[in-house]
């Protein structure tokens, strides 16, 4: 109970959370390159031999892609999160470091997916990932809905958005379960599911005109 | 038609894109120096065996250089363009997104061509990362003239601008054509094209009052 | 003498300073993630191998969390303690400086630890690392309280804050001596040890309505 | 000449250019950890082994410890050159770039002198990057001085501060020709050598107070 009660206090400017998030989320992402390896060639200036040794690597690049794609989408849902928020307080900042954990974790499944793209529990694994950082995701959007709400945007929230968020989850372990089925099914279960949140979600008609008041 | 909506929604604070865009910009320039690798030596202390094994990476440096120059030639074009506009919107978001992609992606053509200079298809390669990523500004850059630019500095812009623009990419495609007849071609094709990008574009005298203004 | 006046001099906004220091806060923490390696399989596509690899490496995703939660109570410390300066002198600047080259030695002793968990050795340097890292962090907080605390602050600090903060570093360094015993007695009080520093020290109430009407 | 007119064009805000470079900064002396590697070990508990090849490893510290300062310093004196300033044109944009290649270039000369800290060379060259680096900044500082200082600090500058300050690069090259007699004497020059910049030059007392009235 006391422990609950440290973590409601403190009122964070949220710059240098948002500054400290960037960073996080523009370093995995570039990360992800490091994965994408100079093959070894035999004959260094044979064009057949390098031009085979890329079209090797299509899987690295793909799942390169994939995850670039997905935490370019958790950046921008972070990104609208926090224009909701009037302030961070001490729970806030540990469920955003956690969730950051999560996506700076991300360039380890996508090397392994690269490596092992034919291995069902590299790819599933995969899913399993993008699962987790979604929930954790929407555990720091319930945590901004409760408490820390501007109070003139708290009215335009549709009251049913967590339930909705659910599907990314689901969509992303359905993907996980597929690739112990069908591999390919399961990459695109992953390319498709971000989809769903290019655009934040619930009451955006309406948020637009009050965001635009807050600047 | 209902997606294209929905990313023409949202109006979003160009700080947090421009923390994140210049995180990206940063890691990946900074990365490149990754591919310069330290020599193996059978005797650590022969400094001629060392001299030898530097002068053997000069095509790293030489690779290592006109990537670093591009990206900030890239930076600061994306910093001029930013300045144009008034917000961004989700369509904005995700072309931004792309084209850091291709931002990030730079290192790995810039190691491989490090590593192969005397193949034809690196270098060729190298060359046609970069022209997509001309394309891929021009369409970020068409978007923002379309859509977000400020009402007092649409007049100023040269109509012609876009059409002029196609000279980047025709002349990095031309380096890449050039690699296969000849290599060194190629590599001062690619060294001077970003001369053609030095400065920002069109309107430049007009302009600067303008954005006087705006801080 | 005189170069101690010096460092007393300077008055440097502040935003710059935090701007550097989330940047390798943000780096070092991201970095973590490249200790994570993705194995080598004989059979690709074995899926009970990949299991048994990615068991083994369940020390290195310990000390990835471990390290990863310690690194950013340091900088929800470093957020709040920045929040109590009026401005930052040359002495501050260098200070940090110090403080920030010890959060970007972690991932060295975390990949060190993640290597050889079995080893007395270095499971204890890394409880030492993050006692000197928690030492350097007072000796910065101390500079702050004495010479550059906003005055309407400076009331409501806890005169034995300093006196108290030391069971910190003690608490690493106890585990640092226990790795020498039973290793998992250190890995437990290293996991515990940032439960003291969830939120930042002293005088939370009252500073709470202070630090609102600073923003 | 036209080329030269073009430079001294645009107005640009300083604001993305300070986080363009930070980040440059931050990713440079946070990668330089990347270089200290965990030593193979024949028996993995083996505590003696570990201490015995972390000893072996002083050398790659002690340069890590001298490029972290050296970054340090750089940019700390970027921070307050940047201070001076009253906006930005491409021509500093360029210089800026320059320069801040020379910065992320730093980890690598950083690794050879850790690897080869027995080679003349290696060691040399180590000192020529830094005077190298030194020369950049002072034609950024010479640039910002003499086309973009703000008027009410320009008659606060010491006039001779240009000459004064060709001491660092000349203390480098000084260091980098003593590599090849005494190895350890370069050490201690390098070492010694950001000592006559820990604080930025010149016009203190006088520019502290203009300063204080920019924010």
């Amino acid at each position: 109970m006391r422990l609950f009660h440290r973590f409601t206090q403190g009122e964070l400017r949220l710059t240098r959370i948002e500054a400290f998030s960037d960073g996080i989320f523009a370093v995995a992402v570039t990360l992800l390159v490091l994965d994408l390896k100079v093959p070894e060639l035999h004959d260094r200036a044979d064009v057949h031999e390098l031009a085979q040794a890329l079209l090797d690597q299509l899987p690295r690049f793909l799942s390169w892609l994939i995850s670039f794609i997905i935490v370019c989408k958790f950046w921008l849902n972070h990104h609208h999160l926090l224009g909701l928020a009037r302030h961070a307080d001490y729970g806030f900042v540990w469920l955003n470091s956690i969730f950051l954990m999560g996506q700076s974790f991300i360039p380890f499944p996508t090397a392994l997916v690269g490596a092992y793209h034919g291995n069902a529990l590299a790819v599933s694994f995969f899913g399993c990932v993008f699962a987790l950082n979604t929930l954790m995701f929407m555990a720091l959007q319930a945590y901004v809905m409760r408490r820390l709400i501007k109070p003139e945007l708290a009215a335009l929230q549709d009251p049913h958005a967590l339930r909705k968020a659910f599907l990314g989850p689901l969509s992303y372990l359905n993907g996980a379960a597929a690739a112990w089925i069908y591999i390919p099914a399961a990459f695109i279960i992953y390319a498709l599911t971000p989809l769903l949140y290019i655009t934040p979600p619930q009451g955006r008609e309406k948020a637009r005109s009050a965001s635009r008041a807050v600047k």
